[in-house]
């Protein structure tokens, strides 16, 4: 498997664009996504009871285990808790590509981010649709306006592609994702388009993401809000020509990795790029006796207010990472904890055996002035292990929750 | 009942006092209280796994059903997470007020707030106690001293002193607290002390304190951090004259009642005084299945960062409390929520009945700007309900923690 250029163009058969349609005034808040022919779909979902309607419909064609032909995605407005006209409205957005594309309805799916519970603004949407459709197209930088298309608050748009061998043939996967306030653990604020042109069987398609998930975009969080309208959807037309995966051989390994190459590529950049923040901070957490306490643990301390003003504040307060620790519901010994920073600059020992250390104050802020942090814990309570990411609390956070609806 | 003037000495026969004893520079960082008889004391400690060593202390000496004399209490450094020596130097405190009480140290509890992992300035803590010693009084002021002796980023202390009669005698209860980051449901960093002249059996009092705290200090949060040194201590000396309550009957419910109002008193100022804070918010929720269902979904709200940053902004943003609602893990229909907005400039209506409701965003900001705002939320799925109290978070809060080693 290696990285290459682009997005969710670059697998064979896909064509997208981006644009601006009106419902943020001026910015691009429409992106449309088509596959030559009709994909196999596999999705995860936000877990948050208040569901969009176009979470709620887009679950239901994906039970209904539809070929999809098109995706078309709005930001700007969320159409959650938006009644029977939201529904209405979502239903209608879908109607509008698929008449575009000369298909049914049931083979388009929707996204929206945005404000929550505000009118869907679905005049604004059909004529976006209309207007994007005819220069829907196949480059990269169709790909990349698309990327842009889906932005709220990021800063930059997150794109990923990787091409690998299955069978003889090259297979590609690019994504696309958007973040970045409302980040949190179990699919928040976020969402994320796969496209490959792989050819697998559902069943295992679906399996592959449902464990990538857990480990890649459920172990990221930026303010510990779970939203409404968390999706990842996965799309494989096939195109590459390569012989169905139908059973867990290497094929399946090689795909399963590399999906979720994409999948954490795109997880981490959603924290890099978290509202307001100046710091990356990856938690990594080992000697846990499950892999569930190591990552409630990593969770624990990478959503902690705390942790999180004091890693803009770049000061080395390891107290308040064992107190996260502490009060994450996990049981461990502080006898027996060691935690050490880690950054481009060096590694600072903090707690070892449950000893605090005294430290270097003038070397402790060297490694805490870069951008990307390392906390790393080790508990010796087993052999399991889990990172999470995160990012600092900031006061430009602060200023962009104040002031943005969302 | 009636609500009186003072704090920790208004009960008879306690003595108190507070001061500067070179900890924090300049600042009053320590607070001694003492019974003149021996009082029973009852407590309730943090749910952290990693405890302080004074709280670890405390709860041994409280299961040893130990009468207690003296209570001394730190500010700037939390002994925790401090090892072998962090014990002997809590050990050594205890000590040193119960040569100055002429009493064995079973008798004394301790309590530190502050850093955690810095090592304890035991020598000046002991050099500490000898100084103020002699400076206990039974004054108000007395009382205010020691209450201003336990703050840490507090800007303000924090008491409160009600009289009742029982059986024909006036009892009195006064407590102080110290907050005011790290405060979340689960007894965060939060030191309270009560004062009580009431003659109960040790059971009953310990039975009203563990209910009390459910609804108090449990129902309200700063930053969802929990802390390693959360204390609630109860002492009651008897010195009231009333025949000792033995029993759940009218005289104990008027007890539990006047406790419970100290409590929430206290536990209220604790939130409104929160890093940073510049609203207070109380969330009301009712019609829940069960009362933790209410708990559940009001803590999931109030704890929010999303919703505090836009009580900050004062923005009627109230897809962010639907939202939090919804990943509280509580399930509700989300066509039956209601959602108003209280303060003393009137009220809106957001949700009706799961249904947006168009509203006047001057009217809506009229009403944020107050410094006290009330989120109701009616779920219909019930008869319980429950209270959580909060506060915003503003930039102040990321200033006073990216700056401050707690």
């Amino acid at each position: 498997m290696k990285e290459i250029q682009g997005g969710v163009t670059a697998a064979k058969g896909y064509k997208a664009t981006g644009g601006a349609i009106g419902i943020k005034e001026g910015i691009k808040d429409m992106a449309i996504l088509v596959s030559e022919v009709s994909a196999t779909a596999v999705g995860a979902f936000t877990t948050n009871v208040v569901k969009a309607t176009s979470v709620l419909r887009n679950m239901e064609l994906m039970e209904q285990k539809q070929q999809i032909k098109g995706i078309v995605i709005n930001s700007g407005n969320a159409n959650a808790c938006t009644g029977i006209e939201g529904e209405k409205a979502n239903q209608e957005m879908a109607e509008t590509l698929a008449d575009c594309l000369k298909v049914g309805q049931e083979q388009i799916l929707t996204a929206s981010t945005g404000v929550i519970g505000a009118t869907f603004p679905i005049e604004k949407v059909k004529n976006g649709i209309h207007l994007l459709f005819p220069k829907l197209g196949k480059t990269l930088e169709d790909g990349h306006l698309a990327a842009e298309g889906i932005m709220t608050t990021d800063t930059y748009s997150k794109e990923v592609a990787v091409a690998l061998e299955i069978g003889g043939k090259t297979v590609t996967i690019g994504g696309m994702a958007k973040g970045s306030g409302m980040i949190h653990p179990n699919m928040a604020t976020m969402l994320a388009f796969i496209t490959s042109d792989v050819c697998i069987k559902r069943e295992l398609l679906d399996e592959i993401l449902k464990e990538s998930i857990q480990t890649s975009y459920n172990m990221v969080s930026v303010d510990g809000d779970t939203s409404t309208n968390d999706t990842v959807i996965v799309l494989a037309n096939g195109m590459a020509g390569n012989a169905e995966i139908t059973q867990k051989n290497a094929d399946y390994e090689a795909l399963k990795q590399a999906l979720h190459f994409v999948n954490t590529k795109l997880a981490k950049d959603l924290v890099r790029d978290g509202e307001g923040a100046t710091k990356f901070i990856e938690v990594h957490v080992s000697g846990a006796k499950t892999q569930q306490d190591a990552k409630t643990i990593a969770k624990s301390v990478v959503t902690s207010n705390l942790v999180k003003t004091a890693m803009y504040g770049e000061d080395a307060n390891w107290g308040r990472v064992l107190c996260a620790m502490g009060y994450s519901s996990i049981n461990f010994d502080t006898k027996k904890v060691d935690i050490i920073y880690h950054s481009a600059k060096g590694s600072i020992d903090l707690m070892i055996q449950g000893s605090p250390i005294v430290f270097d104050e003038q070397k402790a802020l060297e490694i805490l002035k870069e951008k990307e942090i390392t906390v790393e814990i080790r508990i010796q309570e087993g052999i399991e292990k889990a990172t999470a990411w995160g990012c600092d609390l900031s006061h430009e956070y602060v200023s962009i929750n104040g002031d943005y609806r969302s």
